[in-house]
C-alpha cells in the first residue's frame, strides 16, 4: 500500500515551513491516541547528492526539537541477528518524527557491494522480502516507515567531486565506496533498483529543488499518516481447546525420584545451553501458578547469573506504549546476552491482551503473524527459539493458589488479580488455544507441558531444552 | 557516610525471604515519592567465592520480577570515557534494585591486574577518588550504592578448582586470571584491600553464610535507605549580576560583513570539529529567544548530520525523574557520536528547577559541585566541554519575541510559557549569575556572548569554537 505521490512545485518556503509545523504539532498531540503514528524516514543515496544538506534544510523548517536524526554507520549484514534488530533501540514513540540515515538497507547494499565472495541473488531477494515484510508489521504497528533516495548522475557526482578539496574527499570516502570508480557506481544503480521501486526518488541535481522535494515529501507523508486504515475484522474461528489442556496428567513423581533426575538434567542442560554455538531464547507462557518460575530456576541452577538475562514481562510502560508491541523485545534481545530467559513473553499480546481489550480484534489477530515472522526471523539468525506453554487444570490452580496463601513467604505471589484471572479461565484457555494453533511453527514449535505434577512438569522442561539443543 | 554494618546471625530462611518481599515492596512503593531510592548492588570478589550463587539464592528469595541482574564483561580503563559511564544505562530507577556484576571496578582491578605497563599508584589512587566522588553523587541523587566484596582463602579457591571439571574450569578462566597463580592472587588481594575498606566483606568459604550474609546485608541496606539525610540549606549569598548580563553589547555588525565572515568561520568550525580527536561537547544555555538555534546552525553548516548529534532538551520523561537528574546526559554521552551540541542543558537544575522549585533548594546548591566534577571527569577523558551562554538584554527578547509573532512559520517558537518565563527576567538573572560563579572552571570555563547583535554573536560563538580547539 505505498501511497502514491504528490504532485510537485516549487513552493513559497515561510509557507511550507508553516505547513510542516503544523502537521509535526498535529502528530505530536495525537501521540497517545488510539490512531496515533510516528515517521520512521530512512534516507539512502549516492554520496554527494545532499542527503545531509537536505536534512539541515528540514531541520530548519520544521520545529527541530521534535525531531530527530540518527545515523548508524552501515555494517555487513551479521549472521547472528535480524538484519533490522540494530536499529530498533533508534524507533520514534508516536508523535515523533526520525530520520534516519541508511538503516538495514544500508547494511544490505554494503554487503552486496563489499562482499568478497559474490552476494548470491536468492539470498539478496530473500533479505529483501524479509524486509519488506518487517517494514510492513511496522506499519500496521503505528510506524510510518518512508523511504527516501537521493539519486545523482555520474556526471554530476564526477564534477562534485572535482570541487572537493582532498580533505572533504576522504570524509565521504569513508561512508562507501569509491565514487570515481563508474564500474562500481553502475553496479550500485543496478542493485539499488532491485529495492527502490517504491522509493521516493529524489534527484540531487538542483539543491532548491531536492531539498524541497524532501520536505514535501515528509509533509506528505504526515498528513497521510492521518488516515485510518480500514480495518476489517473477519469473523473469527475459535480453535478447539486440545485435550491436554484440558486435563493435564495427574500421575505424581515421587520426591525421591524428582531429585535423582533433576540433578544432572539440571548439569546436562547448564552444558548444552553454554556450549551451544547460537543464541537460546527460552520462552515460559502458562497460566499463573503453573510453574514457570520453578521451571526457569532449574534450568539456570548450574549457570552463573552472568551467562543469561531473564526478563520478568509485567505490564509495559508508558514509552513501551508508545512504540510497536515487539519493540520491547527487540530492543531486550538487541542487547542481551547469548541465553535470553522471558518469564512471559510478546504472547501477551495475544493472551491478556486480547482478552481485556488491550489490543483490538483486528490488532490480536494479526499478531500470530506478526509474532511468526518475528520468530522465524530469529530462527533464521542463528537463534534457537524454544517455547514452553506450562498446562495445569483448574483445580490444581487453586491447590496452589490457596497453598501459596498460607505460606507468609509465598503471599506475594498471589493477587486480587490472580483471582480475577482465574475467572477468566475458559477464556484463557479458548486463547491458548489459538495461540498454539496459530504459532506453532516449524521452526520455533510450542511445548507444551501438560501435568498437575510440578515435579513431572520441571523434568520434562529440561528434557525438551535438552532435545531441541541436540536436534535442532 | 558508609553505614555500620550489622551483626550477623543465621536466620530462618522463610522469614528472611518475607522480610526482603516486604523490604522490596515498600522500596517499590514508595518509587514517585520524594524521598524515593533506589539499590545499586555493585559485586565483585574473587572467583569461585560464590558471587552467582549468592545471586540465584537471592533471586529466589525476593521477588524476581522486581529485581535485575546485569553483569558487563570488564574491559581496561578506556581513555575516552569516564570509567562509569558505560555502565549508567543499566542504573535503576527508584523503587528497583539492581545486582551488577563488576562494574567501574572490575574495570579498575582489570586494568591493574593485566595492564603491560605497571598500572602507577598515583593514577590507580586518582581513580578510586574520581569513583569515590561518582558514587557520592549517585548516593546524593537517591541511588543507594551497596559494594559487596566476595572473598575467598587460597587454600579454598584451590580446592575449589580441583573439584570442578575442565569444561567448567575454562568458563571461570573467561572473567579474569589464571586462580592458579598464587603470586596473582596475592596481588590482587593486595590491590583489592586499596579499595574494599568500606565495602562489605562476605567470605566465601561456607556457603549457608554467605548467601545470608549477602541477603541480610541487602535487606539492611534497603531499610536503611528509607531514613532521611539530614537536609543543610545553608542560607545562599547570592552573586551579584555581571555587568554584561545586565548591559549585553549593542554594537550591530552589517549584513555584507556578516555574510563575509561567517562563512569561512563555518568552514573552519567544521575542520577543526572534523580534525579533533578529543570528543566535543558544545552545550548551549541563555535566555529564551538569544540565539542558541542559530548559532547551532552556523556550527553544523559545513558538516553532515551523521557527524554529530543535536539534543534539544526539554522537560525530562517520567523514566527519566525517575534516575539522577544528569542521569538522561550520561546515556545520550555513552552512546553519541564525537560531537555533541547541546540545545539547553544539565544546567536547567540551576536554572529552570531552582525557579520553579522542581529542585529544592540543597538539591540545586550541591548541583554546582555535582555539574563540575561531570564535566571535570569528560574533560580528563579525551572531552572538551565548551559552554555557552548568550546574553540579551531583556528589550532585545522583547523585540525578538514580537517578531516571532509577526511571522507565521516562527509563531511556533513562541508560547505562553515563554511570556511567563519572562515575567521571571531577574531571577533567571539571579540564577544565571550563581551559575556563572560556581561553575566556570579552568577545564570548562563559560563563554558568555553578552549582546543583542545577533550576528556579532554567532560570530562570536564560532571564533570561541576555534580558539578552543586551537588551544585546548
Amino acid at each position: 500500500m505505498t501511497p502514491a505521490f504528490p504532485t510537485f512545485n516549487l513552493r513559497d518556503e515561510n509557507e511550507l515551513s508553516l505547513n510542516l509545523i503544523e502537521a509535526q504539532y498535529e502528530l505530536l498531540k495525537s501521540k497517545n491516541s488510539a490512531n496515533a503514528k510516528s515517521l520512521l524516514v530512512l534516507i539512502c543515496g549516492i554520496e554527494l547528492a545532499g542527503k545531509g544538506e537536505a536534512v539541515k534544510q528540514f531541520r530548519e523548517w520544521i520545529d527541530p526539537r521534535y525531531l530527530r536524526v540518527k545515523a548508524l554507520l552501515p555494517q555487513l549484514i551479521q549472521p547472528q541477528q535480524p538484519i533490522w534488530l540494530r536499529y530498533t533501540p533508534e524507533f520514534p514513540a508516536t508523535g515523533q518524527i526520525c530520520l534516519m540515515f541508511g538503516a538495514w538497507y544500508s547494511d544490505l547494499l554494503a554487503t552486496a557491494m563489499h562482499s568478497s565472495k559474490p552476494f548470491d541473488y536468492t539470498v539478496f531477494k530473500s533479505y529483501i522480502d524479509a524486509i519488506h515484510s518487517y517494514e510492513q508489521d511496522l506499519i500496521h504497528n503505528n510506524i510510518e516507515v518512508v523511504k527516501i533516495w537521493f539519486d545523482l548522475s555520474w556526471k554530476s557526482l564526477q564534477k562534485r567531486l572535482d570541487h572537493m578539496d582532498a580533505h572533504e574527499q576522504q570524509l565521504h570516502q569513508l561512508y562507501g565506496l569509491d565514487w570515481r570508480n563508474k564500474k562500481q557506481y553502475d553496479t550500485l544503480q543496478k542493485v539499488r533498483k532491485q529495492i527502490t521501486h517504491h522509493w521516493f526518488i529524489i534527484d540531487g541535481e538542483n539543491k532548491q529543488k531536492r531539498d524541497q522535494m524532501f520536505a514535501q515529501y515528509i509533509l506528505y507523508r504526515i498528513q497521510q499518516s492521518k488516515q485510518h486504515i480500514p480495518i476489517e475484522t473477519l469473523p473469527w474461528r475459535q480453535h478447539p481447546i486440545p485435550d491436554n489442556l484440558l486435563h493435564p496428567a495427574t500421575q505424581h513423581k515421587s520426591k525421591e525420584e524428582y531429585k535423582a533426575e533433576i540433578a544432572e538434567l539440571s548439569k546436562t542442560v547448564a552444558r548444552l545451553l553454554r556450549q551451544e554455538k547460537r543464541k537460546i531464547v527460552l520462552a515460559f507462557e502458562g497460566m499463573d501458578a503453573s510453574g514457570k518460575g520453578g521451571a526457569i530456576k532449574r534450568i539456570i541452577k548450574k549457570l552463573d547469573p552472568r551467562e543469561y538475562d531473564i526478563h520478568t514481562i509485567a505490564a509495559p510502560e508508558q514509552y513501551e506504549l508508545r512504540r510497536p508491541y515487539l519493540w520491547r523485545f527487540w530492543t531486550r534481545l538487541q542487547k542481551g546476552r547469548n541465553i535470553q530467559i522471558f518469564d512471559r513473553t510478546w504472547y501477551g499480546r495475544v493472551l491478556v491482551e486480547r482478552l481485556e481489550g488491550y489490543a483490538k480484534p483486528h490488532e490480536w489477530q494479526r499478531a500470530y503473524g506478526e509474532i511468526n515472522r518475528f520468530e522465524t526471523d530469529l530462527s533464521h539468525h542463528q537463534t534457537i527459539v524454544i517455547k514452553f506453554w506450562l498446562a495445569i487444570s483448574k483445580d490444581e490452580q487453586e491447590r496452589r493458589f490457596k497453598a501459596r496463601e498460607s505460606t507468609p513467604h509465598k503471599r506475594f505471589k498471589i493477587t486480587d488479580e490472580d483471582w480475577r484471572n482465574r475467572a477468566k479461565w475458559d477464556k484463557y484457555l479458548d486463547a491458548t488455544a489459538d495461540m498454539l494453533a496459530h504459532t506453532s511453527t516449524h521452526l520455533a514449535p510450542w511445548h507444551v507441558i501438560a501435568t498437575d505434577d510440578k515435579y513431572t512438569a520441571r523434568i520434562e522442561v529440561l528434557k525438551t531444552i535438552i532435545k531441541r539443543l541436540h536436534g535442532n
